[in-house]
C-alpha cells in the first residue's frame, strides 16, 4: 500500500490512549498545496475538529491532515475548538504554513478535553517523521485505529496521459465499539489536480455509494469525516476527460475502505450485503436498505443464522417507502424465501447452512422501477453488547 | 384484577404453541354489542389478522376479540386472510353474532399459516369458558403471552353519575424476543358508553403517550394492534362531560401496560424515562425522545451502568432536529453531566451507581420552548442477542 506521489506520512505514540506504547497521532503532509474537499457528520453535535475542518474546505492550499485517537474532542465546548484550532498551529509551525492550510480529526471519548502537553510533544515528533515510504503511510493507519484491530488501507492506480496516477486512502472506525458512537475517518489522497468544485462533487459521490452504505449500529457520530486531498504531483488534471475513470477508481477506494471496516466491526462474524432491487428512485431503495440494516432484530437472526426473513420483509415494512406486499420478493443467499408476498416452501436448512458461511446477501426485489441501492452491515452478536456495555468506565 | 361490567374471557391450550401446555387462544367477549376502536401499527407489511380488524373498525356491533399466540400469520397472502376471516366466523357461531362483530389478533412467527385443525377444536373450547370472574380475565392475559414472563393487565375505576365505571386492559409483548419484532398486542376493555367517534379519539389520544412512546428494538411489528371495546354495561355515556376524567384513567391504563412491555422486555435488566423537555413542539420533542430510545449505544451503554452521555446527545443530534449545542443540557438520574453545550465535572461514580438501581432517568432539557415529551425504553443486554439470535430455527 502506497501512497501517492507528493505525499508524506508517519504515526507516532504520544501518549493520548491509555497505553503510552499504542500510536495515536498520524500526520498525512502533502509536499506542496493541495485541493481538499471533505463530507462530514449531518449529527446536530459536532466535534470540535469538524467544526474546524469543515470551515477549512474546500481550499486550494491545503498541506496537511492531523489526526490523533484517544480523544473525540467533542461535546467539548470553545475550549474544544481552541483546543482544535491550536493543534493545526502547531502542525503549521512545523510545516511552515499557514495553520488554516491544516485540517484535523479526532476519534475517542466524547466529552474530555485534548491533552495539550502530550500534542505539544507529540506533534513536532510526528512532523519530522512524515515519509513517503509504504512504513509511514501504514504507521498513520495505524495511529489512527481506536478500537479496530486491523489498520485499514486501500489503493487504486490507473493510466492517464501516459502517466501513472495513485488514489491512497486510509480509514478508522465504525467497529461496533468504535470509540465514539462508531466514528469513522478516512484520509484519501491523489496526485492528480483537481478544482475544489471538481473534487467535491467527486469525493460526495463516491461516499454515497460507500460510506453512507455502511451501518453497523445506525448512531451518526459526531466526528465522521471524509477527506480528499488532490495535489497535482503527477501534472495529471482531471477536468471532464478522464472524470468517470476517476470516479470509478475513486468509488472503489472509498467502497473497500467502507467493507473493511465493516469487516472489523467488532463482535461481528457477518459481512452482510443488503441489495434493494427494482424501486421507483435510489432514495427509495436506500432508506428501505438501511432500515434492513439497522434492524437489531434482522443482525441479531443472522448472528444466529437463522432464516428469519420476517424481520427482513418488515423492515423493510417500515421504512416509509409504500408498497404492496405482492410486488415484493426476498432471496437469501440465492435461495428464494419470500415471493410476490407469499412464503415460498424454502429448506431453511439450506438457509441456514449458507449464512453459516460468513458472507451473507440479502435481495429485496420491487416490482416498482428499475433503481437499486446495495448497503452492507454485519451481525450484532453478544460480544457487542459487552465489548459497548463499559467503554467509558 | 377485574374485568369491566358486561365483559366475559378466558385463555385456552390449543397446541399453537409446541409446549401442548400453553395457553395459546384468548377470547374476550361483551355481553352486548360494543362500540370498537383501534390502533394498528404503520407497518407497510401487516398481519392478515390486522387487515381483517382493521377493515371492521370503529364498529357500534362488536361482540368479542379472538387472539392467538404462537403464530402471527402475517406475510401469508391471501391464504393468510381467508384463515382470519374463518377464524371470526368460527368465534361468531359460537356466540351467535355475525362474522364482522368479532375482532381479531395473531403474533409468533412470521410467514406460517395458522392451523386450522386446532383454532377448530380450541374455539368451542374457549368460548364455552369465557367467564366474568378474575381468573378468566387472567386465562386469557396469559394465552396472549409469547416470551413475556408475566401477564399484563391494568384496571382503573372511576366513580361516574354515582356508579362506579371500570376500565380494565390485557397486552402481551415488547418482550425484546417477542415472537415477531415485538408485537404488541393490547386489549381494552370499558363499561360506559362511548360513541365510536368519541372511542377512536380517546384511543388515539391514549396510545400517543404510552405505547407509541415505548421502545424495545425500533422495530416495528407487522402486527401491532390496540382495540378499545366500550359496551355501556353501566349505563354511563361519556360524551362533553367526564371526558377529561375518562381520557386521564384510559391513558394511565395504557401507560400502565406499556410500562410492564418494558419492564418485561427479555434479557433487560434496567427500566429507561427518557424526558426530552423545553422544545418547539411535541414532535420534535417526541422524535430525539425516540432517537435515544432506539440508539443501540445508549442501550448498551445502560446495560453496563456506564454513564457514557455522549452517546445520549449524540443519538438526540440525529434526530433530525436543529438545535445549538450550547441549548442543550443533560442530567442522567438527577446528576447534570452536560450543560448548556459543555461537560460539567460530575462525579461519574456517583452517576454509575445511581444506574445500577436498576431504575435510570435521562433528563434532556432544551431552550427552544414549553413541549416535553416522555418515552420508556430498556437497556440492551447480550441475553438480548442470545433470545433472538435463534428465534425461528
Amino acid at each position: 500500500m502506497h501512497l501517492p506521489n507528493g505525499f508524506l506520512a508517519a504515526g507516532v505514540p504520544c501518549g493520548i490512549k491509555s497505553d503510552p506504547t499504542k500510536l495515536d497521532l498520524a500526520l498525512f503532509v502533502s509536499d506542496r498545496p493541495a485541493t481538499a474537499a471533505g463530507v462530514f457528520t449531518q449529527n446536530q453535535v459536532v466535534g470540535a475538529p469538524v467544526k474546524v475542518s469543515r470551515s477549512r474546505v474546500p481550499s486550494t492550499t491545503a498541506r496537511a491532515v492531523v489526526l490523533n485517537s484517544g480523544c473525540s474532542n467533542a461535546c467539548t465546548g470553545q475550549r474544544g475548538i481552541d483546543d482544535a484550532e491550536w493543534m493545526t498551529a502547531a502542525v503549521a509551525e512545523q510545516l511552515g504554513c499557514q495553520p488554516e492550510d491544516v485540517l484535523v480529526c479526532s476519534t475517542g471519548i466524547i466529552g474530555h478535553y485534548l491533552p495539550r502537553q502530550k500534542l505539544a510533544e507529540g506533534i513536532p515528533v510526528v512532523s519530522k517523521q512524515v515519509t513517503a515510504t509504504d512504513a509511514g503511510f501504514l504507521a498513520a493507519a495505524q495511529a489512527m485505529m481506536t478500537t479496530d484491530t486491523v489498520p485499514k488501507q486501500a489503493v487504486r492506480t490507473l493510466e492517464l496521459g501516459g502517466k501513472t496516477v495513485t488514489i491512497s486512502g486510509a480509514c478508522k472506525g465504525a467497529a461496533m465499539i468504535a470509540p465514539n458512537m462508531a466514528t469513522m475517518l478516512a484520509v484519501v489522497m491523489t496526485d492528480v489536480r483537481l478544482i475544489p468544485e471538481t473534487a467535491q462533487m467527486l469525493l460526495s459521490n463516491a461516499v454515497g455509494t460507500s460510506f453512507n452504505c455502511i451501518s453497523v449500529d445506525q448512531h451518526t457520530s459526531t466526528s465522521d469525516t471524509v477527506l480528499l486531498l488532490a495535489n497535482g504531483a503527477t501534472g495529471i488534471t482531471i477536468g471532464d476527460t478522464a472524470m468517470q475513470e476517476f470516479q470509478q477508481a475513486l468509488s472503489e477506494v472509498c467502497q473497500e475502505l467502507s467493507q473493511k471496516i465493516i469487516r472489523d466491526a467488532e463482535g461481528a462474524e457477518h459481512f452482510v450485503t443488503v441489495d434493494v432491487l427494482g424501486c421507483r428512485s435510489y432514495d427509495e431503495a436506500y432508506r428501505m436498505a438501511k432500515s434492513v440494516c439497522d434492524s437489531p432484530l434482522v443482525k441479531t437472526a443472522v448472528a444466529g443464522n437463522d432464516p428469519n426473513w420476517g424481520r427482513i420483509v418488515s423492515a423493510a415494512g417500515y421504512a416509509g417507502v409504500p408498497f404492496r406486499e405482492e410486488e415484493c420478493s426476498l432471496t437469501i443467499s440465492g435461495l428464494e424465501v419470500y415471493h410476490a408476498g407469499a412464503p415460498t416452501n424454502f429448506d431453511a436448512d439450506a438457509v441456514s447452512a449458507a449464512m453459516k458461511t460468513g458472507e451473507v446477501h440479502f435481495e429485496l426485489r420491487f416490482t416498482h422501477g428499475n433503481e437499486n441501492c446495495r448497503c452492507w452491515t454485519c451481525d450484532l452478536t453478544a460480544e457487542y453488547v459487552r465489548l459497548n456495555a463499559d467503554y467509558s468506565t
